[in-house]
Parts: structure tokens; C-alpha cells; sequence
């Protein structure tokens, strides 16, 4: 088992279930819309459609799209609260803060459902589209936005940085594979923060075209 | 998808393939004696006697354990040659040749199947042990011992090199996440290739114990 136990929820939103069937059924058109159209296609105004409700009542038991899609996979985090700690401080540090609250995450209550999540998406390609447009464009762009880099070395940090925390975490806490899943937190945020900080912040090789 | 195209087989071998009612049963024992005692604690003389066979019928049609499994886990690659292609060489650039072998053989015609393995493997958490055992144990083991690490530090390294080679292959062949797909691969081995060389062979930040 990972080392380190579980550790606080990390921004998990105390939103009222609202009526059990309406919910239900709102849901279920979710579910049907971000498969059909991705996360960026669905919008809340079709879902409601669907659902034969007004879309305010969706923001009164969802929150934003976001929340909505959230509760979907059945990842009780809040992604603005994990960014905002990710940013929040000196950038030559943020590529330990980035893996030390990615880990927090794995690590929180949240962790057994994120597990379940990355199970199924994987194991179902049609479901793949949609949490990978989710983590690309609205988790790992906003870390990329913070560091400010050059607009065309964006793409490529990107991938180098969602490279190194997906293979850390799919390792260390879905897969557990040995000794990834068993050698010290400590040691890990050191060596992994240091390369995240390079792929965001270093000079990246160059490479003939 | 994968920039760079489809590469030639890496190490496909060439046996017979025999008797098709005695090799399934070889194969179904096997695949039950895997799933029951993990790659390591299988037999083939255990595989064998359950399937009511010789155990030199099963080299004969499947080769040694390791190929065996490689068969039923449908990857049709050589994991000596594999090992090989990154070992000869300079110690000194093996982390360019362990991610640019590794994309080699996730672009080569082993892929798909690779593709497809690892998505179940990821959805039935039963498999995953024998598979996890598996990498860790007879491939990124290999690797690790050709650079010859103090026996202490063998832990941290071979948990780095996996979480960096994981999360390339399977962010970028498997979820096919954007923008990991799609940049240039001169890119990645450049740049992951430098971190793979640091965690086989650079210095390990001091961690506080």
C-alpha cells in the first residue's frame, strides 16, 4: 500500500442532494451528454433540456459544469482549491507543491473513488475522450498557464509534465506497483518535483525539426 | 494519435504453433495458474501437470515462462531484446535509449495489443498483480542492475524510471491525452530521456529520514 495514509479531504463541496429523482435523472442526461459531446461539447442549457428542468436548478444541485462532471466520475475534489494551492507561492518551488498536492489528492478520502475512476475510464475507450479533455485542458492547462512559459513551448511542457504525474500516480496508487508504491513519500516529491520543475520552468533540449 | 507512425516488430518470435486443442489447454491452465500464484510463484511443471501435458511441450510450443506469459497477455514482444537495445551502449545516454526503445516498441505492431492488454489489466484489479510483477520484476529490474546503483538507492531509482516510462506510454498511447499524443517524439526522448538518466544515474536528493 502507498505510505503516507490518507490524509484531509482536499476541497470537497457540501452541496444539497436535492430531489432524489429529479437529481437522478439530471444525472443520467449528464452522463449521456459528456459521452456524446465530451466535456467541452455538453452544456448545461442542453443537459436541462433533456432533463426537463430549468438549468438553474442544476447550478442549485451541481454547481458549475465542472462540479457536475466531478460528481459524475465520482472525484469529490475540488479542482480550483488543488490549483490554487499549486500556484499559490514561489515558482521555483512549484513543481514539489504540484506533486506533494497531487499526492495529498491520491492520498485523501478522495483516493479509493479516483482509483475506481481511472479503472473504468480505462478499461471503456468511449469514456477515455472526456476525462482526458477534462485533465488536459482544464487541470493541467491552468498549472502551465501559472508558469508563464513561452506560448510555443506550452504544448510541450504539457505533455512532459502530465507524462511524469500520470505515470506517478496510475503507479503508485492504481496499479501499486512495487517498489513505486512502497519507497518513501519524501523521496519521491524531492526527485519528481525537481524534474516537474524543469519540464515548467527549465530550458527544454533542443531538438532538430 | 502517436506521431511517428507504426515501426517494425520488436523481437517477434516465430514458434509453432502445435496442436490447437492441447495449446489451449496449456494456455487456460496457464492463464489460471498466473492468476492464482502471480508470475513469480506459477510453475511450469505445475502448468503442465494440470494440463495433463510434458512440460517440454510447453517450451515447445510457447518457449520459456516469460514468452509464455508474453502469449497470453497477447504482447508480441521479446523482453531479452528489448533489454538488450537499451543495455549496449554508453551508460552515459541509456536514458535516451530506454524511452526512444520503449516508444519503438509502443509504435511498432506489438502496440495495439499492448494497448488493449494494459486497459484490462487496468479494469480487473485480479490481473493487475501478475502484470505489475512482471514489469517490475523482470524488465525494469534488468535495466536498473545494467547501470550497476549503490543496492540502496535501487529502490528510488527503479520507482522513478517507472513512474516517468508509465505515464509516457500510457498517457500517450493509451488515454491518448492531449498534448502527450501529439507533440514530436524527438521532443519526448529528448527531454524524458535526460530524466530517466537522472534517475538512473544522478545524484538522489537528500531526503530526511
Amino acid at each position: 500500500m502507498a505510505a503516507g495514509g490518507r490524509r484531509r479531504p482536499v476541497g470537497r463541496t457540501g452541496r444539497r442532494p436535492g430531489n432524489p429523482a429529479t437529481r437522478e435523472r439530471i444525472l443520467t442526461e449528464a452522463r449521456r451528454a459528456f459521452a456524446e459531446s465530451g466535456y467541452t461539447g455538453a452544456s448545461l442549457r442542453h443537459i436541462a433540456a433533456r432533463a426537463e428542468v430549468d438549468p438553474a436548478l442544476i447550478h442549485h444541485y451541481f454547481g458549475t459544469k465542472e462540479q457536475l462532471f466531478l460528481t459524475i466520475v465520482q472525484v469529490p475534489i475540488n479542482p480550483a482549491e488543488v490549483i490554487a494551492r499549486i500556484a499559490d507561492g514561489p515558482i521555483d518551488s512549484i513543481g514539489t507543491r504540484l506533486v506533494g498536492t497531487m499526492m495529498d489528492v491520491w492520498e485523501s478520502e478522495a483516493g479509493p473513488a479516483m482509483v475506481a475512476t481511472v479503472r473504468r475510464v480505462l478499461a471503456d475507450p468511449s469514456d477515455t475522450r472526456t476525462l482526458q479533455e477534462f485533465v488536459a485542458g482544464q487541470i493541467i492547462r491552468r498549472v502551465i498557464a501559472a508558469v508563464r512559459p513561452r506560448p510555443e513551448e506550452s504544448p510541450v511542457r504539457a505533455a512532459l509534465v502530465t507524462a511524469q504525474i500520470l505515470g506517478l500516480v496510475v503507479g503508485r496508487y492504481v496499479l501499486e506497483i512495487a517498489p513505486l508504491a512502497t519507497v518513501r513519500r519524501a523521496e519521491l516529491v524531492a526527485s519528481v518535483g525537481a524534474t516537474v520543475q524543469r519540464y515548467l520552468t527549465g530550458p527544454l533540449p533542443e531538438v532538430g525539426s
